[in-house]
């Protein structure tokens, strides 16, 4: 066991502080990753304060991670020492099911995630990305792409796949017009990629001061979802939805606008349920409502190297990591365009 | 114009009762058909009674219509007199729109019901089957193969067709896992018609009376919904589920029995909504709740040869005309194995 330092939640309701801790050592097949950024998702506000009910205290989060290979095991073939390398939500699974067989191993029954998990090494809980350093069998540790900014490609390994995955299974492309519902962390990946595949994409948002920036981020066209005139120019002509929004809405108002056979694919779950929504929607036109959780670790990789040939990252503003807490106030009200990113080097200077 | 025969709804609150009423003469590309049988549908008593608000009185219900041709129009191609022949649901759509030019006519925005819609020809809304003669566009008339049973093809119409064409859009086939949600009108052609695809069947029901029954229709198994025991052994293992139950009811107990990629997909609209379906179920598995409305006119050509190939028809009751007001009373507490059927030769004796 070797230790480690890192940011750490000792309950819900107090506020994440310095922590020391162990990882194992690094076995056959397992990378040793220095890490040099790691993204805010607001998981792991939601884990900090035990909002899904399911924490495991104390919680050490975060699953954006990237960083510099620092060991590797014996039998590890992918990575040497030196190589830029990064871990996103999951870090192990069953490895023999059916969904692990697809190469879909976050649908896998026993996936561990990168926190909150438990750790067959140690005996305790997986400790996420809020740390100097992971430890993580080559199988789920991701190749970064060296030529785009490496804080920049931190989300990347939640935000990106999370929209990533859902607007490649249902068949985004050129000739396909696409919504992306909500202009936050994975609402402003998601118009980035749809666009970056060649669909016509329409941001919609509450708020008219995000246009602007939805139309930069790439956005065809920015419709405000309150405003029902506005709405009714769009229905019955979406091939696809991609809904970001994890707050309780009115669902009904984006399925009819869809075209026949189309599909809404929802992202987060609401604390609160949404309303019910329309059967009638779905039955008139055959529609769709699904879900979808991040991705698997070939796309993963899939979509690192889309984003390095489309040259696309996160928007992000870089903290240090004593600054967390307050970033998830901000978080909270909005105030982030479009994620936090912890410099991990100021952790070191605790 | 032609004087024809039927019963009519004349108000929400009022029983049907006998009518005479126009119907258009038989134009170029018109089949006139003396209706033999006519199937009782749940959606006839929704529409008499004026429960979904869109009656326009009087009313003359009917959608599953079997009989025999009395005329043809100068460019009718398909059908000569004497033939059997079947109207169902649709009887005229716009032609050109992209679900019309998909042979999907059930989702044309223009689409004509068989009763309750605007009908061009007489400036009045169409009339449906509870009569003794109809006159439909050749295009939107079937042709009935002679093997069956006639009275008892008649509901194939409208319930065979509502659950043929999801059973086919999802692709069940030998392998599926196929679950099929009441044992009603509709459920029991759903079992029916799955068992004869090839697939494992298994029938959901709340009432331990309609085991055997289900196992005689071609259900591999029957389990009771009510019993969490029971459905916890189907956890994660159902490829396809048709939901045939039109009433509120909870969903999640039905979309965790679903593998991941699998669809639930729902044939009524209930007149209370479902409680809101839990998001966490469809997004942990990509699952997915679809809706789907009747079929369209090639695809119930389709499922009526397929029913002549595997010798389906629905189970069924007939009855005289003047009994079909005891018949929604008796539909409405369920006594109905499965299905009225109407002999219109009760008519003539008015």
């Amino acid at each position: 066991m070797r230790k480690v330092n890192g940011y750490v939640a000792h309950s819900a309701k107090e506020a994440l502080v310095p922590f020391t801790f162990e990882r194992r050592e690094v076995g056959a097949k397992d990378v040793q990753i220095e890490i040099l950024f790691c993204g805010v998702c607001h998981s792991d506000l939601h884990t900090a304060r035990n909002e899904w009910q399911n924490t495991v205290y104390p919680v050490v989060p975060g699953h954006e991670i990237v960083g510099r290979v620092t060991a590797v095991g014996a039998n590890v073939k992918a990575f040497k020492v030196g190589d830029l390398a990064g871990v996103g939500c999951l870090s192990d699974s069953c490895r023999v099911c059916p969904d692990c067989a697809d190469g879909l191993e976050q649908y896998c029954d026993q996936e561990i995630f990168t926190y909150n998990s438990p750790d067959k090494y140690t005996g305790k809980m997986t400790y996420g990305g809020y740390s100097n350093q992971i430890i993580t069998d080559e199988h789920f540790v991701l190749r970064i792409p060296t030529k785009l900014d490496l804080a920049a490609v931190a989300p990347l390994l939640c935000a990106g796949i999370t929209t990533y995955s859902p607007l490649r299974h249902w068949k985004v492309g050129p000739g396909s017009k696409v919504g992306i519902v909500g202009l936050g962390g994975l609402g402003h990946m998601a118009v980035k990629l749809a666009h970056a595949m060649g669909a016509h994409v329409v941001l919609f948002t509450t708020s008219p001061n995000k246009i602007e920036d939805a139309k930069r981020l790439g956005a065809d066209d920015v419709v405000i979802s309150k405003n029902p005139d506005e709405m009714k120019k769009h229905l019955k002509s979406f091939d696809f939805i991609l809904n970001t929004v994890a707050a309780s809405h009115n669902l009904d108002v984006f399925t009819e606008l869809l075209k026949r056979d189309g599909t809404m694919c929802l992202n987060g779950v609401p604390e609160f349920s949404h309303p019910s929504p329309s059967i009638f929607n779905l039955i008139f036109k055959r529609r769709q409502i699904a879900g979808s959780l991040i991705g698997g670790i070939k796309e993963t990789q899939e979509m690192l190297d889309f984003c390095a040939e489309h040259n696309i990252t996160s928007d992000i503003e870089i903290i240090a990591m004593k600054d967390v807490n307050e970033a998830y106030e901000r978080m909270l009200k909005g105030d982030v365009k479009y994620r936090f990113v912890i410099d991990m080097s100021t952790l070191k200077v605790l």
